[in-house]
């Protein structure tokens, strides 16, 4: 008898992956929580039924949401991770020895302690002396936090559709803009460009960011495991070009080993293709 | 009842896609060919139940594969391509008015038909006047080809099993070299660096067209219908680097639209992730 885990990309798209066992299900207050083990990607979390992460390719989501600002300005000391519970950006987070700081607000406490238990890999560095843990909703905490306290905010959320919803708000953008510093910089999951469901979402987000921020770019990477494989991030900063004011010498001079990002790779990585690109203009002018 | 085309990614992953109804089924002397209409992806084609070819993104592939080489060199005017059944590389080099004379060397002719009579799309310029058209070995052709006939070789070929077995082997590499002039480039779609077996054969065909080719680089597009999303090409020539000598200013000046490809992308292209360059420099050390 096999079991797979199968994974809807839409209602006419599959994606399935064959499962050892599963190691974990329970549902929060907020979502279905549910840890499974596989030979071909190790052990992954999914939320209501979505890949959230994975031992396979775990590296290159993280890689990207932290390097890519962190290279723009390795000066960042404060930083607010909005959910990713599972903790791998908040590892990739730790590397740097100039971050004096990072909160780590996850609604669900759930999440954190089965990738306590079962994801060491992204997890293990959440007891970081350096980083505090609130179990609290993001929207909230934006909406009360001091102007001005955060030199980067990482959006690391679920699609918005349940939890992650409020989110992918202007309000909620607007504060994130007011609690960063003169520099800050505001990196956030953006979805996906080749599913309708998804490309909807991403272009939502970006006309929201691109009012809010004086600069708003989108960059990509290759995440087999998520719908399309084909992921967005979006980097909104208040100064801060993350083309030309990356310092690429500073960060090669860190010395981090990453398995996925490099300096090139992060200017290679804002090269969109066409379709993307004027998807992302068509945003510009939803009313 | 629904109708699932299911495709094994490995033997552990697989990627589905809902089917309206087959159009076509038949087997020919090289192997199985399939055409399904799915409202996700179109009409899409498979040979030996892999996904070759389908509406929704078979601009991305051909995009790359054509207007990457003809940027570097847009003089180009002598063009071979091996395998491409479906027609969409040669419809994308027809619209280079420069080019003289498109040879298409497919071995099996069935391709070629079945994609004429479902997939116009991609088939419709093979009644270019430039196009010439062989139902031939492309292994037997290069070896027989005169030396320095094409400027620019384009390999659009299967897996290396089945028939695209000859077409990742060393000997026809050689004669590739031997038959381009003396600006020429080759490219060939190169697999994915994801799945083991996929990064296997990545490594073998790069490690043979480095030790030929003076120039030898890889360049990656999001592909989402091929397995793992995350497909490769190989670029080798031998004088002109895809970065350094690609003619920007002269190919914008041609005014093609591409959905996919534009010049930014080009150069994004050849970025890639740490864990590729890894793997395409551990290939230059197999014996």
């Amino acid at each position: 008898m096999e079991f797979w885990y199968t994974e809807e990309w839409t209602n006419k798209v599959r994606f399935s992956v064959k499962v050892e066992k599963q190691l974990f299900s329970k549902k929060s207050d907020f979502q279905q929580v549910d840890v499974f083990k596989s030979e071909e990607l190790g052990t992954f979390l999914t939320l209501d039924g979505l890949m959230m992460v994975n031992e396979k390719d775990e590296f290159i989501y993280h890689d990207c949401i932290v390097h890519t600002p962190m290279c723009v300005n390795p000066a960042i000391k404060k930083v607010l991770v909005i959910g990713g519970g599972d903790g791998g950006t908040v590892r990739e987070l730790t590397r740097y020895p100039q971050i004096e700081k990072i909160d780590m607000v996850e609604i669900d406490e759930l999440v954190v302690r089965a990738s306590q238990e079962y994801l060491p890999i992204t997890a293990s560095k959440l007891e970081d002396e350096r980083v505090n843990l609130y179990f609290e909703d993001g929207v909230a905490w934006v909406a009360n936090a001091t102007s001005g306290t955060y030199d980067l905010i990482i959006v690391d959320s679920t699609d918005p559709i349940g939890p992650g919803e409020g989110l992918f708000t202007t309000e909620f953008y607007e504060n994130c803009y007011r609690i960063l510093s003169k520099d800050g910089i505001l990196v956030n999951q953006n979805e996906s460009p080749y599913f309708a469901h998804n490309a909807h979402e991403m272009k939502r987000a970006h006309e929201k960011i691109h009012r809010i921020f004086p600069i708003s770019k989108v960059y990509q990477a290759h995440i087999p495991t998520y719908p399309s494989g084909h992921w967005l991030f979006g980097f909104a900063s208040k100064t801060l070009d993350p083309l030309l004011d990356a310092k690429v010498d500073k960060w090669q001079a860190l010395g981090l080993k990453t398995k996925y990002y490099n300096t090139d790779l992060h200017m290679g990585s804002f090269m969109l293709p066409t379709y993307v690109k004027e998807m992302l203009e068509d945003a510009k002018t939803i009313k």
